[in-house]
């Protein structure tokens, strides 16, 4: 089977990201080849275990490691500090020291809440990641990100922790629902808005091969996602230049809307897809650009079911939940706002009124 | 008012410890030359909030900084996730976000719960240390560990932040309780015998000034034992060559004593010392060292009142949560041991009897 490999280049803390088709089967491998441990914390949820990681976990027990499978309920509500405490609590009873590891299956969420299990337990354990998801495959795969949300905010507790590698393996999004499918497609055209004009006109071209979850289309996706992600987090780690704000295009008012609906009604994805149409439409309001630009991206993001109007929010509230992402600093909200497709600027200069505006649906 | 300041170098991570006397003073020009912030998050515990912490806080008011002033319970048993997840809460009810900074006043468990707060909330925030007991002025000011307490184990939990600088005023020791100023007299000692022994025989000889707590030789013993903890922690930030592992000396017991006390009845302090003298004993058995060597320690621990014998422990019991230490590497338990005062080795080679022995008090 041919795989792809792409390296995160982070100095010391740079590792692969090997995609491919039926490449789950190369997991103890994978993980050998880079860690010399015998223990291993397997780290899934509820619907991932069945499918998939309880099979992993198989992998590794054949290939001589010690394995712990530690399974938390599946949804975003589990990525909470309940959860966590649960996971560092089992991880002792389990034996588990300074030289294990903690390898993640399974989507973002399980990928967040282990991420921040391996950085904090023993003051931080090696990491594999193999997510399961297309939301996680483009966007938990580079970056380093981990945490849980309090009730009131999303992420707002976490660390950087970058994993030793990450496999990925597109068959596995044959058996994700559609609507988790779509979100993820949501920060896939995120990437072709923020910095690649050519990767948004392929998916505007492959829409259907895409839909069908090709695996070839799939492939290449994924790829070209997580390089354009890694040339990011290659200038900006630690989110402190301002370049890695790009990638939050959308995620203001996402997380507003996550907020709003406590993290049960809508995916993440969702939430972006949403979030995107906003943003692009507080640039048209303001004159940064045409309403062409942002009437492709809602033909786009529909064309892959995702949403591309808001809920009936209370605008006031939405605005109000936006001051408690972590992205406020020093205290002004921040935009990433396109100026034309496939390029981002990064503002502080928009009036309330023009997001409020854009929120109840005006033109 | 002369100051001492010395500098940790950990490139882009190091930063200066200052010490003095009355340089509490100095707290607002000492953050604001290091850190452009505006909002500051004070976390202290409610003794040290009356005697300290409420004036540092009006001092950085004066100085037109914003202050959130949170204060846990004293004590020990606040090192939990409990108080943790507490913390974060408050934060964000407060309006802090990543423009913000943690500053610890407080001893050790402060130091240690807001470090973890600081390297966690928002995915890291900067954060200074105004240590205000002695144990935390020579150890916590050094090192960059941080983290929390399971009911299982100590600082099991946790991350490795640098502060962005630590100012040290010694006057604040003259409020310090006897058994607690003994208990930092305990790992000021430690230094002595892991890797400097003019500094074990100044201590010899400057028992009755340090007993008074005279200020200058107060401000040499700080200086001296940050100088030799940072020299230790420039070679081996991680704790991954072996190299820091000496600042253990006497900590493999003095965990496990701790864990069968439930953290309330010994402080860390006193633990340490009953489990130097165990590590001295055990390296006597093995054929390490000579009985004098042992006896010098005993007899400077004494003078400076602490215990030196362990309490009616199970021996059984105690071995048992030794294996629950975190530096249980790859399934062995690993030893701190003098070969002569003012030099440690690290070895894994110790039969559990001897361990055992030793707890019982055999020769």
């Amino acid at each position: 089977m041919p795989t792809r490999t792409l390296r995160v280049d982070l100095k010391e803390r740079g590792y692969d990201i090997t995609i491919g088709s039926g490449t789950l089967a190369q997991c103890p491998q994978f993980l050998s080849e880079r860690c010399g441990t015998s223990h291993v914390v397997l780290i899934t949820d509820s619907v991932v275990d069945e499918l998939y990681a309880d099979a992993v976990g198989d992998l590794f027990v054949d290939a001589g490691l010690e394995v712990e499978l530690l399974v938390i309920e599946a949804g975003e509500e589990s990525k909470n500090a309940e959860t966590l405490i649960d996971l560092w609590q089992t991880m002792l009873a389990e034996g588990a020291d300074r030289g294990s590891v903690v390898a993640a299956v399974g989507g973002g969420v399980v990928g967040d809440i282990a991420g921040f299990v391996a950085a904090t337990f023993a003051r931080g354990v090696p990491f594999f990641q193999i997510p399961t998801t297309l939301l996680a495959q483009v966007d938990s795969s580079v970056g380093g990100k981990v945490g849980i949300n309090l009730p009131e905010a999303k992420n707002i507790v976490g660390a950087f922790w970058q994993p030793l590698g990450v496999l990925i393996d597109v068959d596995v999004l044959s058996t994700l629902p559609a609507n988790e499918f779509a979100a993820g497609m949501a920060e896939v055209v995120k990437y072709g808005v923020i910095m690649d004009l050519p990767f948004f006109e392929y998916l505007e071209s492959h829409v259907e091969a895409i839909n069908a979850r090709d695996s070839e289309a799939l492939q290449y996706v994924v790829e070209r996602c997580c390089r354009l992600k890694a040339d990011v987090v290659e200038e900006d780690e630690r989110e402190e230049s301002g370049r890695r704000a790009i990638l939050n295009y959308g995620h203001t008012f996402a997380h507003a809307f996550e907020a709003a609906t406590e993290y049960g009604q809508l995916l993440h994805g969702e939430a972006v897809a949403m979030g995107m149409v906003c943003a692009s439409r507080l640039a048209e309001r303001i004159g940064m650009i045409d309403a062409k630009s942002t009437e492709r991206q809602v033909k786009l993001l529909e064309a892959l079911s995702l949403p591309t109007q808001p809920l009936e929010f209370d605008s006031e509230e939405i605005y109000r939940l936006m001051w408690h992402d972590k992205k406020v600093a020093e205290g002004k909200l921040r935009f990433v706002l396109p100026n034309r497709l496939g390029e981002v600027i990064l503002t502080s200069d928009v009036k309330s009124g023009d997001v409020i505006a854009v929120l109840n649906g005006q033109d």
